[in-house]
């Protein structure tokens, strides 16, 4: 048995692995266009601003390891420039001497990952202006702020957008990141994004949303940016962080066959149309574990287990790659963001039917010392109850509970199973009651009608002109920053000033995170008053209007 | 609608927040033997040793709070002495004045908590001789180490032991822990608590395992204890840290139904033995989840959930507690171990056929700064590959991997669902291959007979008299320490030096992790011979048999 790949990275060294563990005897050889193999790409980034500061630390696995321990036949620096599958042989090229020859195989499996997409602009190829991709890009853009650039420029809010924003801040250059958007790692919505666009702007990043670069040209010391907007920056290096394109050459000349967005098909065995063909990791299309749709998610985890998965099928082993749920998470110097299944804005777009709920909660007892706090939004089935969607933001505990909800989305549990989840607590690492739990119980009260909530979009739509709006946080807290419009009564005062509340249109009531709006919604109900809660109150509202205002 | 709650902590206040919630208009009266209500009971000792500060902060919510908010009739200091379950009234006594009265009921809500077990042994009334349950013994035991004890002794080793062992030696006391059994934390698998032992002795902390105290007299600076070996200790103060007792008191009298333990014997639905009579918290017999068995578990989270549930049965709501699965965490200093399920000890008791694996792994990737170890073993059930339990010990990063596999419990996942869990993975939360998918590709293999494995203390059975050790780490590993009887074959000269390994028995081979090791196993397999894994490799073997060897 001979088994090809093409690729070093995540999905192609696993695969290997994997393979070399199923088959003493296989022949594996494995190609490289690069130099290395197996490095860390999720930590380009952090070796740029130096919290990673030897280099050797990035490579994670070596040719000679891969050589010795698992006898695979590395050839880096080889390009796989076609396949010919009728012969079942592909042709190589050394890319130190150019001599080009052919290597047949029993299976191929392609892992080429995904390149970095240059947009079609003026100057996108000048000198100064990056992707991130590998370690040479990495070298060269380390050197570039090394020399003493004193402005970068980004382009693109995503994960890699924001990570290098970290690190430019840390290196302490000026940073600006240029979004077309109107949020930043706009794969999340928008409102949980917040904190970390306010943690941006407070850590010194300038941050261009709704923008685009038009224009790079160089100018006498680095490069000048012309923007959509009409306004021009001076930059002394930009990145390009504007997603990925699947490496699909290869694929697309030997007539696989390719999804619309340019990723590799592949059946839930990791099969390609070709039945000696396997694909795994960035360049290929894979299912949704949520919608069952198409889609292609370039994320290391889910490279991994796929090329573990390739393996198996090549060598007898059924194994099921069982789609994959986006599960992502990025910090910016101390505030974490995560998110695991489907957002609101996907729900949105399919039309499929869901419902939300926000908690505010510590990420431990709030009595012991160093809590902080933590936002969830949950989404879910209204019929059903189960968990479509999670995302969680601040700074401590966001991964802890976003990898419960990951497992509870795989596992199709619902929000009452939320609510039951039987967490580990002490006070410096939960809550009798934790956050995943919380969210369990108001998803679980929403759904059962037992306080009926009203989101702040629906509040800013048809029902803000229509309902009255009642702040029933303290006097205290009131002052310090309230919804426009709303009255103040205390919830502890909420039974006896009842007549205050307008009886002829209906009454929303808010508090600091949902608790107290809650029991005075019951309140109000039982005086015959058609009353909503605000839900996850003011720092809900705050996420989707933050005090600086400048996020709008 | 009349309510009535015996016991202001965790499931009481629960059930009576939710049953305001439910019904607007319910009376709802709460009594409380103790003059505080939903204190923090699990921060007792942080207050002790100084990390909470103030003593308010244990006051989680105030009977004022509870009454203005809630309108619930809090009485603290009231005593219930008797239950008429004819009458339907309950007899209560004001702890003040000794004035005794009436108080009928719709529904009785039993939360009466767990009293901590005073071993009937000589001196256990003795001044300076402790119970840690609530504000007042708090209080005692903080004066008495205000006032300048030298030397602090625990009895038993368990969640408050340790927890108490941490703070004492927080305030620079000498700190000696007297434990029945032969290891800390006794709930949980011997071996996994080695590093909690280990560090318990190097903060200074004396661990005296199985060992008892056998009585306590006063001396001239405080207390001697006689133990059960003929050693004497002089203590300035001793805290009894032995487990506790269901307060049942009432529910006998009552004519209730108890376990053979003494838990009040209650319904899923949290109902007792009489339709108007429930039971919560501590105080209460429940189901595991895992064995369908009867069990006790004090802890805080189910008492809060099932206060809950037993407020959404009185008022109508069908609900059900779905069993505990005594999920429970400790620290110690920058020490975590947490368990979820079954253990190890309890399977074997209980004869439930079961595997094992150890999986050796950095909380987040390896190539990031700061990576800690964490250590996980899982348990499965043979048959169908579900997780019947977990245990975790590291520094960071145990809370977030018992609470996703706690989750996985609860969902009935199986060790294959944890290869493919999707968690979140930047390099400073977490790795591509997350400890948790790790265990779940351990298991799997193992599950598969892809790799046998055998285990530290099946290698100390017969296995070890018959079978060749081979050591495939590299030389230097080797001698910084190796089990005794090992040869050392590298495992990227395996291949070479097949002809060295003997085969005319099985053959056991470890690495330092067991990745290597299966490497080696494949390899010895390959070429006829007859190996086994050592599971989780030296350092699951250095858990067993700690350098220290003083755990032994």
């Amino acid at each position: 048995m001979k088994v090809v790949i093409v690729g070093g990275v995540a999905g192609g060294a696993s695969t290997a692995a994997r393979a070399r563990r199923l088959s003493e005897s296989a022949e594996i050889i494995m190609f490289e266009r690069g130099p290395d193999v197996s490095f860390a790409n999720c930590g380009l980034p952090y070796y740029i601003g130096g919290e990673i500061q030897e280099r050797e630390k990035l490579l994670v696995t070596k040719p000679s390891l891969l050589n010795k321990r698992y006898r695979i036949d590395v050839r880096t620096r080889t390009e796989i420039v076609a396949i010919d599958r009728r012969a079942k042989q592909v042709r190589a090229r050394n890319l130190g001497d150019g001599v080009e020859y052919l290597e047949s195989y029993d299976f191929l499996v392609l892992a080429p990952g995904a390149a970095p997409w240059k947009p079609p602009i003026e100057g996108v190829d000048l000198p100064g202006v990056f992707t991130l991709r590998n370690l040479e890009d990495v070298d060269r853009i380390k050197d570039f702020v090394d020399r003493g650039v004193e402005h970068a420029v980004i382009v693109g809010a995503g994960f890699i957008g924001v990570e290098l924003a970290e690190n430019f801040l840390r290196r302490k250059l000026r940073t600006t990141i240029v979004e077309l958007q109107d949020q930043v790692i706009p794969v999340v919505d928008r409102e949980m994004t917040t904190p970390i666009a306010e943690a941006l702007r407070s850590r010194g990043a300038t941050l261009l949303l709704r923008e685009s670069v038009e224009a790079m040209r160089k100018s006498a010391d680095g490069l000048t940016l012309n923007l959509k907007s009409g306004r021009t920056l001076d930059a002394g290096l930009v990145v390009l962080g504007v997603g990925v394109r699947p490496e699909n050459q290869l694929a697309v000349a030997a007539g696989l066959e390719i999804g619309p967005r340019g990723g590799i098909r592949v059946d839930d065995g990791m099969q390609t149309s070709d039945p000696s063909i396997y694909a795994v990791g960035d360049a290929v299309e894979t299912r949704d574990f949520l919608t069952g749709g198409r889609t292609q998610v370039p994320l290391a985890g889910p490279a991994n287990r796929q090329g573990r998965i390739a393996a198996d099928n090549i060598f007898g082993r059924e194994s099921r790659y069982r789609g994959t749920q986006s599960t992502a998470i990025v910090g910016f110097f101390d505030h974490t963001l995560a998110t695991t299944g489907l957002t609101e804005k996907v729900l949105v777009r399919d039309r499929t039917p869901f419902f939300k709920v926000y908690v505010h909660a510590n990420h431990h007892a709030g009595y012991y010392p160093g809590a902080k706090p933590l936002s969830i939004k949950l989404l879910a089935d209204p019929l059903t109850g189960k968990v479509l969607g999670a995302q969680a933001v601040g700074s401590e505990g966001v991964a802890n509970r976003i990898n419960v909800l990951a497992a509870a989305i795989q596992a199709e549990m619902t929000i009452r199973d939320l609510a039951e989840v039987e967490l580990a607590y002490a006070p410096q690492f939960g809550s009798a009651k934790d956050p995943v739990n919380m969210a369990g119980f108001v998803a679980s009260n929403a759904a059962d009608g037992l306080c009926p909530q009203v989101h702040v979009d629906q509040w800013e739509g048809e029902l803000g002109k229509r309902a009255a709006l009642i702040d029933v946080r303290t006097p205290q807290e009131f002052a310090a920053g309230a919804i426009p419009g709303a009255v103040n009564v205390p919830i502890d005062e909420l039974r006896e000033r009842l007549d205050e509340i307008p009886r002829d249109r209906p009454v929303v009531a808010y508090c600091q995170v949902g608790m107290r709006g809650y029991m005075a919604v019951l309140i109000l109900r039982d005086a015959g008053l058609d009353a909503y809660n605000l839900g996850g109150g003011y720092k809900t509202y705050r996420l989707h209007h933050p005090a600086s205002d400048e996020h709008a």
